[in-house]
């Protein structure tokens, strides 16, 4: 699940894979993707008597007077760690920490090229959590951010708690916030399309993995009340006692109508579903929601319900996909929340971020239309704009 | 001592230190020294779908099926680690993780300047062996070679031994290897110039931390056998109860002559002298050695002995300093020692491997003098001749 809906929500699209060749996606990684270059010139023994010894050792020998230096004087504190131990990669599952280090490459190069930010796959190859965190926080002077990727749910949650008390510098897992943000700022021009109001909206999320509790909770956070999320078997209510903490939980803090069952159930007069599951919806299903429909299918490759037949019944529809209209794309989010909170010196990504993230993406969009609900994320300063906002949403002292 | 000797080796130079700056330094070190870049224009959306969803799932499912695909389809295979946990770094000691990362940018620098090879620092923040040994193999998967940097000794010892079991890629601490082949090289051009025979040399090695033993060890695999190291309680020698067991096995490995006591006794009718102590020795003990002499003397800022002084009595004199002839730099061996062994698909850095690396450094010099028995770093093709060698004396499945 974590799979689908991560990179759901990542650049897809069959149309442009049909006519990109499996040869031209093995020749474009040949050698990988990423390289490490000079930011200063090394051509004679001058040169090397600055970037290296004996001149470097005035500026190791400053950093151990004042740890605070290495801030400014190594590349480390802007670096972004994508730390993966390869166990929900895309649609491919468990596939391990070697087979996952294309994606974590291609998030480096996003992480360069959206927002300027150097960035580093580390990928590990162990599945336990006490060893992830303990492994991050022993190399964590290497860098000034943690990215987690395609770590499986539950363990991403825990994963991702410890590491961000352990750690004074932002730690977030992007299959579950990044997906939230975009999701949220898609939200926010929908509903205006639509003429309803986000707090008023009756949403039910089909999916209760990385990506599905991280949407249900910064839905939580902007006051919607009426949610539901609906794992394999069905929605979370109290009475479930097949579920563990994380979902125990959600079903404490939301279903205040305590629905129970499936899609069925849920979606009769619902304003909105958010399919982050790998599962089907049947159209008769979305067909029962309320007028002015909203309908977010973002499994990937294959949304929950086929964009052109969502469209019959809902008002705005939106996937996971480059070929249709509305991609809920990560990208969008994940490259300026980092830069965002690295410019500001923040030592946690908070709620308040990413909801001024969201915010932003929104606002990129002056005029939401049925077809266009979320900014493209190649059009200029989407990153500069979700960074500015972010840093603004920082506490001082945070 | 092994900070003395690392970077002794290292390119240094008082005259160049004087006129360098502590602000030009500063200013060339802001926001680090290196940078990530994207081998791939990442411009439009189908860009995007190749390195990124949907495309790179191919790549990821290809690996997951053939893991040997990682080696030609991530940048992982050639990246090199350059690994510290800053307790042995330049002359200033156990500065920690933090401190050390400007020398480890520094080397990451040096790896792709001189042998176009990508590289990452990690810094660690444990310097208890077991945790460094197992941080290192759980990340492996995200790099091709480990190498070891100003890691204090004997920790150094174990941690590279145990490393080199437990990764199947090179794994060699640099301020051992590197330091003792480019030793080698300049002793071999050395005696040409002295017209004396390698094996037949008495040699004496004051020093015996990581580049002391190092260096010890390529000697007595080129089958010299009159070798005395010296630690700072004098020569190692079998009826010493005061060494550990790296030292007490030199001990058993080398002084023949069961020669005990300091340099005095040491380096009377030697025919060389190896610094690598970050100590002194007295004019009067060099001026006792053989005609013809040859010394090295090593250690950064402060030689063992001021090259002038020493020249009144050797024929040859090398120190690690750039603004004297024949400067020891360790530049000179590790970046074609890793792209040699990373091009050859070598599992291991061997003896051979080494031998040949210096061999292959010995030869860039034509025509030997007393004021030239190393290549100057910069000249073009070294860390290519040193690569060749090295690729050329990889055993076949090693």
């Amino acid at each position: 699940m974590p799979s689908a809906t991560s990179h759901a929500t990542a650049t897809n699209g069959l149309s442009q894979a049909q006519t990109i060749t499996r040869e031209e996606i093995f020749t474009a990684h040949l050698g990988g993707k990423l390289s490490v270059e000079l930011t200063q010139p090394l051509e004679d023994r001058r040169d090397l008597s600055i970037a290296y010894t004996p001149g470097v050792a005035q500026v190791s020998a400053a950093i151990a007077e004042d740890p605070a230096l290495a801030e400014s004087h190594t590349w480390a504190s802007r670096l972004v760690a994508v730390v993966s131990d390869g166990t929900a990669v895309l649609g491919l599952g468990n596939i391990g920490a070697s087979a996952s280090l294309p994606v974590m490459e291609g998030k480096s190069a996003l992480f360069k090229r959206f927002a300027g930010l150097n960035s580093i796959p580390i990928v590990i190859n162990t599945t336990d959590v006490d060893e992830i965190v303990e492994t991050i926080v022993r190399i964590s002077p290497s860098f000034g951010a943690v990215n987690l990727e395609d770590i499986s749910a539950p363990r991403c949650f825990e994963v991702e708690r410890r590491l961000i008390e352990a750690l004074d510098m932002p730690v977030m897992h992007d299959d579950q916030h990044g997906t939230a943000v975009v999701v949220l700022a898609a939200l926010t021009n929908a509903v205006k399309v639509v003429g309803k109001q986000l707090r008023d909206l009756r949403i039910v999320i089909a999916g209760a993995g990385s990506a599905g509790i991280a949407v249900a909770e910064i839905l939580l956070a902007v006051g919607i009340t009426d949610l539901i999320v609906i794992d394999s078997k069905g929605s979370l209510h109290t009475e479930r006692d097949d579920i563990e903490h994380m979902k125990l939980d959600m079903a404490q803090r939301s279903n205040p109508r305590g629905v129970s069952g499936g899609t069925e159930a849920a979606l009769a007069g619902a304003d909105v579903f958010i399919g982050v599951s790998s599962s089907q919806v049947p159209e008769a299903h979305i067909a029962s929601m309320a007028s002015g429909s909203i309908v977010f299918a973002l499994s990937n490759p294959n949304p929950e319900i086929a964009p052109d037949v969502a469209q019959k019944h809902a008002a705005v529809v939106a996937t996971g996909r480059s070929d249709f209209p509305n991609q809920i794309n990560n990208v969008l989010a994940f490259p300026g929340i980092f830069r965002g909170a690295l410019d500001a010196g923040a030592r946690r990504i908070t709620t308040e971020m990413k909801l001024a993230a969201a915010q932003a993406i929104a606002d990129l969009v002056p005029n939401p239309a049925f077809d266009e609900i979320v900014p493209n994320p190649f059009a200029p300063g989407v990153a500069e704009a979700v960074a500015r906002a972010v840093m603004g949403a920082v506490q001082p002292g945070a």
